[in-house]
């Protein structure tokens, strides 16, 4: 208020003073809060201390469209990339109504207890369009979201499915940094994000339920092929014999698969997540596979692969995303599409008419 | 030889006069030949006329890839696009040993004698590799390949699918012009050369025969589900009441996936190939079908849906091959990759490092 009598004659000359909108008590606190907002190398000297609220500050930051901030981002990631990779990475997918949520809660709730730091990402593209991410309810995971060995995040919102993943990939990187050493990503059975999952995970188990019919459909995705372990949830009470029977039919159905190039012969268990049954004997499972893929140097050869296929899927995305969103470019593809319904050009005379004018701009 | 006498001092004077090389009338009929090869607009008229030399010259140039001939190709294919489009495009696949050559050589015969014109070009990206085309060896369809109403061609070669399948639909076009009504696409079970011929055919016929045991491999790679009729061959002999059995099974499998947006219910037969039954019942179910198709207008709607994928593909395609084919990229693309490896950046910053770097060249 005090710049209030300048010389210009537009200003009101001895007018009334205005009270002040903002105390300034007020004013000075909103100033150090935006003060508190830590650089890259603060966060990534936080999150290496095993702190959590750091950690969720820079999945926020990496999440974060604005292009402003995605360079502290990027220094953020690579800061932390050097005290990453310490981690087994596991990816559980499975079609809503086999019980995830109740699984990942008693399954993170055992791995805590036999000492391990346990981070638990999503990836659920869907998530962005019906605001009903499957982590998004934490409530559904009470235990574990208590732990204070777990950390657990919703799934990243964004309009791709890429994007989403992208997020996901360099969250798993901070969590690592951040000492988690057993890092869950959760996926449900929608679309492509079980093979976008299984390219950032060591490990990859399939929940299934017995009797739920969708065998043709899993087999059909190619989600079978993918699948570790598959696991059997719901195995209690009357449930028991008919998961078993389950066991069988899946056992039989995986042999139809060719062996994979990890040396692995995937297992199928039978658990009751709600009963909290079988969940030790699924660890062991997934021990006796990290012990296989790192004496074979599977293990480190597979996440060498993930590398390059992020790097090349990233850059490829790109590529398409710049050519599509140029202004010139929509307007030409419009003309085009049109040229080529009609029958005066073909799609390829079409597409070389956009190529030559886009590598002209 | 007539400048050998220049005023150079290098220049032999008065040396001897070799003899041409070329006798004066060699020199004129290889003149003559040349002048011969016909103009964009002498081919356009050629083909319309039904003329099956400047058709076979045509696709000759379509498949040429020399960036000199592109440009005469495109004013072909474009000049006849309005005089296409009016056949019906078949698509057939089977693995190896289900008797092709063989359905192709009755089915196509079949289709000549009541009255049809039957081009039949294949995608087969391996026989650039192997140079063992599925239509490389023509005696394998020793009648239709004398047959004045038929056009048979070989597989393009090039050195991915995309390159090949490019080639095919526009040969499809060139056919098409030249007055073939139906036209067969043949494909080999291999690789993803379904699903780029099943994306130029209005109707996708999968040959099987009973007992092969490849069902899953059908149902997971998605072949069967993309067939608008499934038709087991060699049911003669021994072979009619397995392949009756067959016939059975596979119509169940159908039943388990999804009805078909073009309102089709896929049908299953059995035919032999060898003795020539059952041709005839498959035109039927082919008639029957595009019946369908041309009434409820899914005919048109899945072209147009083809026209306009072909043309995405090619832009997507060409994007990533300029990207990837630049040598200052290439030069990076190698270092960023090894720091990416060292664990030094991460996938996506390496990435946006590559085009960073890209999108300033």
């Amino acid at each position: 208020m005090e710049n209030q009598h300048k010389k210009s004659a537009l200003s009101e000359v001895n007018g009334v003073n205005q009270p002040d909108s903002l105390s300034n008590a007020v004013a000075k606190r909103i100033q150090q809060k935006r003060k508190v907002i830590p650089s890259a190398s603060e966060l990534i000297e936080a999150i290496k201390k095993g702190d959590k609220i750091a950690l969720s500050r820079a999945i926020t930051l990496v999440e974060n469209t604005n292009p402003e901030h995605l360079e502290r981002a990027n220094e953020v990631i690579n800061g932390c990339l050097p005290f990453a990779n310490k981690s087994v990475r596991i990816g559980i997918t499975g079609v809503p109504g086999v019980g995830k949520s109740t699984f990942i809660e008693a399954f993170g709730t055992y791995l805590t207890s036999i000492g391990k730091k346990v981070a638990v990402l999503a990836v659920d593209p869907s998530s962005s369009i019906s605001h009903g991410s499957i982590l998004g309810d934490k409530t559904r995971m009470e235990e574990l979201v208590k732990n204070e060995n777990a950390f657990i995040r919703p799934s990243a919102s964004g309009d791709s499915l890429g994007g989403v993943a992208r997020k996901t990939r360099e969250s798993i990187i901070l969590c690592e940094a951040c000492g988690f050493d057993t890092i869950i990503i959760e996926t449900v059975g929608v679309g492509q994000s079980e093979t976008a999952v299984h390219s950032m995970v060591d490990f990859f188990l399939l929940l299934k339920i017995a009797g739920a019919g969708d065998e043709l459909q899993g087999i059909k995705r190619g989600i079978m092929e993918m699948a570790d372990t598959i696991v059997i949830n719901k195995a209690d009470g009357d449930n028991i014999s008919k998961a078993k029977l389950a066991k069988t039919e899946f056992n039989r159905a995986l042999h139809l698969f060719p062996a994979k190039n990890s040396g692995w012969n995937p297992k199928v268990t039978t658990c009751s997540a709600y009963e909290k049954t079988g969940i030790d004997a699924i660890w062991s499972i997934i021990s006796d596979y990290f012990t296989l893929v790192k004496e074979n140097h599977f293990f480190e050869k597979k996440r060498q692969d993930q590398n390059q296929f992020w790097m090349i899927e990233t850059i490829n995305e790109q590529l398409k995303n710049n050519f599509y969103s140029h202004p010139e470019i929509l307007k030409l593809l419009d003309e085009q599409k049109k040229a080529v319904q009609n029958n005066e050009l073909s799609p390829f005379a079409a597409a070389k008419n956009l190529l030559d004018k886009y590598f002209k701009i």
